[in-house]
């Protein structure tokens, strides 16, 4: 299983101790960590993956590496800008989100596109507080998610996921 | 000057007539009309230009120019998928929305990190109502305007990016 | 009818010269350029296309159209860097050769792929030399063709797509 | 250290077992295999690495991760057709190659431009065995080495990348 997680690069420290937590769970699950490669949320996430020896790929804008936060397992610097958004969502089999500014915006875009079950976390502000318990438009059926905690948003979006494998 | 009009490939008859409108009017100033090429909001906008002989570029997901509509001046046929909302956005100095879905929503995020002056056209639902007259995150000063008519839409979006090009 | 032309940002004054009258035989076509906007071929072809009023279009690898030469019609900055190559070559329904390095074979690799027909211009030196009147593997049957003008290049292009879509 | 190998998606035998030679090695020396995880070659490199219990990105032209092959130990569908063929080369540190078609040539001319070095098999047929010892043009003083097996072709690929890091 392999999960994409999304925010910014830019946050504050109640946001990075949760997305902290949260790849220290994903690891522990044995969840391949999509994510940006980059600062903040994404720094967080991949320090928590590392810590519990899980696998995180960071899939970065930029043609170099060394863009790349230093927790980081696997890196595809891509060399595409921020047209990797819509890459870093399509490698997840679902999406988690904290907080969120523009970018995070257009993965949330993108995931609802490409049918991915989405989970933000409540109360890290920005775009996921703005679009939890929405829908994007009316394509879907489905809404985007929310979860109290780390925990609970990855026993969400793994419940998510195997509905979606047996609906196939 | 170059100008992008996003807008959803699934529209209403009163979405695709200001479309119609909108695309005349770019014409008739000498503005290069970017957009997605597909049907809806797009096919309006390529058959608003075609009929003042102005340019239209279109700027497909697919590999195939036959996914193009039948106005489109130049076609593009990225083969990027949607990734290539990212480029629609890049390629306009400005860009105009009416109504959207979650593509549109994913080139409104885009245009705002890119630095792209917007202006959604009011009445017409979907995202462009969503966020007209807001920000989508503090990076920028300014906001998304609105604007009532297809005229002032053109109006503002040219104020904007003259406004634009000076301060660089 | 869209015609790509690939070449090299850094070129000699024989190649320039070759670029610049293939520019100016494609506009009197009125065939659209697609070209990869930047120095070198690439400059000389759009100076060509301005100077007969033709419309060349610059795909860009750079989000900053700064980055175009000064005779481009239209601009369309991709942000998603030499990835753009594969673009360039797609969007025309035929591509022309001149000289080339390392970015042409990429896009000469390209454009055998996606079953475009190539034409070179002979004693141009670089890939289009290596690879006149070759197959690049054995998926077509066709070859790159080869020409001794700018004038025989267009005519020969002209034929190869006029085939191509009596086929389909 | 992250290494791509590149080939054909159609393939014999010999070049097969080759390829799955290739993927033991590379995993039993603890090095990521970055590949394009589709059929052929790029089957054959993933089967290696997985009996090894090594770790295989696998880098899709879809969005559709059911086009991987079933040895795949991560897939990253990117949904941008063959212009993935530029984000294949910049995630590795460098690039080994067997055999080859057209794909695999734009993957050399990719590799070229972004600097990483490069080694191919010998006696492998197409494009590997087309461009070993050459340059593609001046702009490096290097050459595209060869190996006469795949053992050999991971120790240069390994020489060569440290040299690479020595010098940065």
């Amino acid at each position: 299983m392999q999960v994409t997680v999304i925010g910014d690069s830019n946050t504050n420290e109640k946001n990075y101790k949760i997305a902290y937590e949260l790849g220290k769970i994903l690891a522990k699950e044995g969840i391949i960590v999509i994510n940006g490669g980059r600062g903040g949320i994404m720094e967080a996430i991949c320090k928590g993956v590392k810590e519990m020896n899980g696998i995180s790929v960071c899939i970065l804008p930029s043609e170099d590496k060394r863009e790349a936060n230093k927790y980081c397992s696997i890196v595809i610097p891509t060399g595409i800008g921020f047209a990797r958004n819509s890459i870093n969502v399509l490698a997840g089999d679902g999406v988690i989100a904290i907080g969120g500014r523009a970018g995070t915006l257009s993965e949330l875009a993108f995931a609802w596109i490409y049918n991915k079950p989405i989970v933000v976390i409540e109360d890290t502000n920005g775009w996921s507080n703005r679009l939890k318990n929405q829908k994007i438009d009316d394509r879907r059926t489905d809404i985007i998610y929310s979860a109290t905690t780390p925990k609970e948003a990855v026993e969400k979006i793994k419940d998510l996921i195997r509905k979606e494998i047996n609906q196939e």
